[in-house]
């Protein structure tokens, strides 16, 4: 039930008076917003300590005068709002959103246009958006500059990455506010497609650590029909200011009022685990868009891929240098020897996903035009509807619905989106009938239409269109190199996935950093899930392909961890059924361990040192810790409160053994079964790109708890 | 059948060789080909007369080495061709495709690729291509530049409009080619969108005339796939480089190797009915791809149309600034009573066409969405879907059939062409549904993409794809403010129309010129039909809306005339019901007149000037002639031995009376009867911006010619 509590404030202030104050519902956080020489102000402080510094708001338009001041105070509403719900999916099966609102509504003078802005303060932060009623002096409007500040308090401490209109795909760095711009060179490091705008301009979402230890994060929620934003630093008064995506015109985004921008948001605590618990992010979204969503199940799943990665195989089915789709003959080139996607290889994942009980195998390179799918700026580069001579789309399908199995789809655009619209409907209904629910797609190199990057607007449409268009037929969305999510999966909840970050394959390019994943959660995890595919056991890559030298940063044991830090709906195992083969019990985590949760704690938590988290599986009464440790070897400690008091458990631990080390020693792993209950306690050794990975079984016949020592 | 004279020819040639030489079949034309320090070069003579003086070929590439010099001669081919071949529609019944061929295989050293010039000569001029065959060396490649040169002999006059990336909609230039750049600002008149690139660039067709009296068109056929040529004029030397339409990037066109450029094309005579009558521009396209036809059919129609253009009526149902389809709900908005597309208006169209013998009944502004369709850059801007509240598209399309008519479809895109594609399926699958079989497309406004141009290689793929989806529904086309046509009717024959030139609705927009219609027949019709929906039997467009001072530079007679001199598989009588209701006896004409043609012959003809056209119905024996005339008055001096010898014909003259003139007399006109037969001779005045218009019917029973004049 929506309590509203209406305080309808009709004030004709001076410029300089205080326009409104909200707190949060636990009184933690103040904002303040006035109105400075006629410009919006806006300032966050938690606990009596300043997060933004006195911020202005506004922006600059193509052709039109600019929204920045001359502002005057027309009305001002104070709200409150306390209501739960339950995703479809989550980290949770229930959120709680309650939060305080101040609405202002603005009128510019001399040009008398009206805008809003409204700010909700919750007990993990702020959100604000602007809206632009519906008005005679403000319908059409292109959006030169969006000009919200973020203005810091200090020098902080922050883990970012290059402001980038095509991709996040960086390691993390970790510095000083002001070190940025002279990190910046060093840390653009090549991509397939990849865009900077400023020596000190980085993504979101920005995580930063004051040296009071408060930690700070930025970012944006409700994404929709408006251009991504990014941060540029002004690095002397370490002030951040929005920098949207242009496209081709240097244009940021095209608006007809009545609409909004996304929200702006600022999570804080003196705790890092709360940045990792907020669910500010998703409450911000509007509530599920779809009436019907039993169509939307997690899913854990091997696939058809990391040879490919690793070298070991190709996507493509010839070794051709080029080809015209409808025009090459497949049946009559000779094939290369080396293509992955064929019907007996699918078949043995297809019987490894069976005997293991992982719901999909995704499949990559079963179509038309891997050979030539990337790098040639080309148009009609896949069907999406056409598979190789060797893919028996058909008789696949068959074998792993017979066995319970369901193939997963990719759809590769190569950034070539008219084509992929083209073709979309009659994609998502092939896709439908040869039984598949699920699509991986992905965006690699330069976007068509050329002068798009992946982040503006353009291109947040046409990934809204796809995922809209994907529930008509009632698929889910997995879409790597889209723009990085921001909580839209609480209104489209067949959104399982996006990538949009650094994964699991940069370990076959050269390698991420051993913190990389005590870094992603405070980042690109907040705004959502990241489809990770986490599970490499044989880290040395060269045991695949004996012309790639690189290695994955982690030892194995963190590699099981990583099913419970690095949230997903959509979990894959992502190395050969051959390789865990050989490692069958350490295997037996990723079997074990679910892909959808009722609860969820952190137990440790320091951003580019190390995480533990808590998990209660949604369909039983089984727990699931995950610890990701930095390139540092270190001890966690840790107890197990989050148990049902008087329950008894039994604890698998995963973990690293005293001699293991990400490079020289991944595989040295130990697994221990103990006893434990609500009472216990644990200091477990984590090595170097270490960690470990407990499944918490709860114990109905104590039969079983004979002989295992107790915690 | 095809017969094939093969000449073999390897020569290994110094550079200063001649590579080749060919003839046109009747001997007039000769083309030699040659490599003049290796760079590709033409030229073409006519009755010995230079037409093209050497001209050099090639290209610039982007990010790779030009394609313009080192070259060496690998091979030469000759061949000849003679088949006939009948069109869906068109001029005539028949068409003779008879040429010689060159085609010279070239290889640049040092870069070892290669290129091949296709030439084929006709007896009414040249067409070439390049071809680029598969190869190692050049597989993906972009065009910065096409270096095609076409030397002129001298300071020829032509007929031009300025080179614009975004429309043709100028009134033509007659000037000497040295006086182009002097008169280029003032011919650039306002458009909705509109790009220019030169002081000295044009548009193709472009037609000239020399000192000596010789026709010449430049133009190109069959463009697929490639980005829409101009000429760049070097008005001191008098050569014409073409000159591409870049996109966003400054790029011409993305190419992938095996493929070809479009043809371009040199019509030339020293008869300038020569250059009408070519076929040259077909006969250089591939033959019709459709299987089946049957479905494709001329049309005549009416159309709720010329009452917006004039300003009687509006598109828009309401007054609203802007609109938000499905968002807006029309039934609650207050009509502004001004809506021309009314049930009620609607079926006063459809008995009119029923009555009178038209087809189809073109509907404009059915669909939400007019009222901000122009000028806001709008992405989502029509569905192409959803009806007026006061159109009731299943009431209205019933009542047309059960009158023996059709609706005409609409769909204006407002150049937003990513949505009408997502909309494409949809909206065809509405039109079959609804018993559409035609419709008139519009790219009225700048491109969204933004940034991209009407005529480059991104915007031709999408009329491509508009018409081939089309004919998966057997869906006509007639595609507004979209590239000109070169010849794809051949193989598209659903392809029935395009505007692509200053149209009538400009005659309510300020006036065409007088001459124009003299004019367009040698440039703009060079390539393929014209919607130029003429008609206007009231000029005075003060009389349907006192606040458009326009007027129609033609007298009534002329308009008559224009369904014969502008030639079209859809003709559109453009004028309101309740006007031509005054004028039946003109009227007749329009009614009598076919759309259809089995032979054409050209009575007279002068760029500028004049142009007398006789074509015989295809579906009967009668024959039908129009006079286009300019500003001058003048006597047209015509026989008629293009009827059958032996047989008798009642003409009927639909001509200016004495006193005529398109500005202050554009009524008077006379209806005279005569008997003819093929010895038969006319005198006819013209009037200034007049002409005239005769059917001419065969008689069988003779005494319906009792009391009629011989002539």
């Amino acid at each position: 039930m929506r309590k509203l509590l209406y305080i309808f404030t009709c004030l004709l202030l001076s410029y300089k008076a205080i326009a409104g104050e909200l707190n949060s519902p636990n009184g933690n956080f103040k904002l303040k917003f006035s109105l400075e020489n006629g410009k919006p102000t806006y300032q966050l402080d938690y606990k009596n300590q300043a997060i933004i510094l006195p911020s202005t708001l506004g922006f600059e338009l193509v052709k039109a005068q600019d929204l920045l001041d001359n502002f005057e105070l027309i009305a001002e509403n104070t709200d409150s709002f306390d209501e739960s719900w339950k995703p479809v999916w989550g980290e949770r099966s229930e959120i709680r959103n309650q939060y305080n609102e101040l609405l202002v509504a603005l009128n510019q003078k001399g040009t008398e246009r009206k805008i809003n802005i409204r700010f909700r303060l919750f007990d993990d932060g702020l959100g604000f958006r602007y809206e632009f009623p519906q008005q005679d002096n403000l319908q059409y409007f292109v959006i030169q500059s969006e000009n919200t500040q973020f203005a810091m308090a200090g020098d902080h401490t922050a883990f970012w990455i290059p402001g980038d209109f095509d991709t996040q795909e960086y390691n993390y760095n970790k510095s000083r506010l002001s070190e940025i711009r002279s990190l910046m060179q060093e840390a653009i490091t090549p991509n397939a497609s990849q865009t900077q705008f400023s020596p000190t301009g980085v993504q979101t979402s920005l995580m930063m650590k004051t040296d009071n230890n408060l930690y700070i994060n930025l970012h944006e929620a409700a994404l929709i029909d408006y251009s991504c934003m990014h941060l540029e630093l002004d690095d002397v008064n370490f002030i951040f200011q929005s920098h949207l995506t242009p496209d081709v015109l240097g244009h940021m985004a095209y608006m007809q009022a009545p609409t909004q921008s996304p929200w702006r948001t600022v999570i804080a605590s003196d705790q890092a685990a709360d940045i990792l618990q907020s669910t500010l992010t998703l409450n911000l979204n509007e509530p599920c868009a779809y009436e019907d969503t039993e169509w939307i199940k997690p899913v854990k799943y091997i696939g058809v891929w990391w040879e490919m990665i690793s070298g070991m195989s190709s996507w493509a089915y010839t070794d051709l240098p080029a080809v015209k789709l409808g025009e090459t003959d497949y049946n009559k080139t000779e094939p290369n020897g080396t293509h992955g996607a064929t019907n007996e290889n699918v078949r043995r994942y297809i019987d490894f996903a069976a005997e293991h009980g992982f719901d999909q195998v995704l499949v990559e390179g079963w179509n038309e035009g891997w050979e030539d799918w990337f790098g040639k700026s080309k148009d009609y580069v896949f069907d999406f509807l056409t598979p190789y001579p060797d893919f028996d789309v058909e008789a696949l399908n068959e074998y792993a619905h017979s066995k319970g199995v369901k193939l997963m789809m990719h759809h590769e655009t190569s950034g070539s989106t008219r084509n992929y619209e083209r073709h979309m409907d009659q994609a998502y209904q092939f896709m439908v009938d040869h039984g598949y629910n699920a699509v991986k797609s992905g965006y690699v190199g330069n976007m068509i239409p050329r002068g798009e990057t992946h982040y503006g607007q353009w291109m947040v449409n046409h990934y809204q269109y796809a995922l809209t268009k994907a529930a008509d037929y009632k698929i889910m969305v997995n879409a790597h190199e889209a723009v990085r999510p921001t909580g839209l999966s609480r209104t489209y909840p067949n959104l399982v996935g996006n990538e949009s970050a650094r994964g699991t394959e940069y370990e076959s390019f050269g390698g991420n950093n051993p913190d990389h994943t005590t870094i992603l959660p405070f980042t690109r995890l907040i705004g959502g899930p990241m489809d990770y595919t986490p599970g490499i056991f044989e880290t040395d890559i060269s045991q695949y392909n004996p012309n790639n030298t690189s290695y994955v940063r982690s030892t194995l044991a963190r590699q099981l961890a990583l099913y419970v830090t690095m949230y997903s709906p959509l979990q894959m195992a992502a190395d050969l059924p051959q390789t865990y083969e050989k490692y069958m019990d350490a295997f037996q985590f990723i079997k074990d361990v679910p892909v959808d949760w009722q609860e969820t704690v952190i137990l440790e938590a320091e951003p580019g040192d190390y995480i533990t988290y808590a998990r209660k599986d949604k369909a039983s009464e089984n727990w699931f810790v995950g610890r990701t440790n930095d390139e540092e070897a270190r001890t966690s400690k840790i107890n197990f409160h989050f148990l049902t008091p008087g329950k008894k458990y039994i604890a698998t631990v995963y973990a690293d053994q005293k001699d293991a080390h990400y490079k020289d020693n991944p595989k040295a792993y130990q697994i221990k079964q103990y006893q434990v209950n609500s009472k216990s306690k644990l200091n477990q050794y984590c090595a170097p790109g270490g960690g470990y990975a407990i499944s918490i079984m709860e114990v109905t016949d104590t039969s079983t708890l004979k002989g295992l020592k107790k915690l």
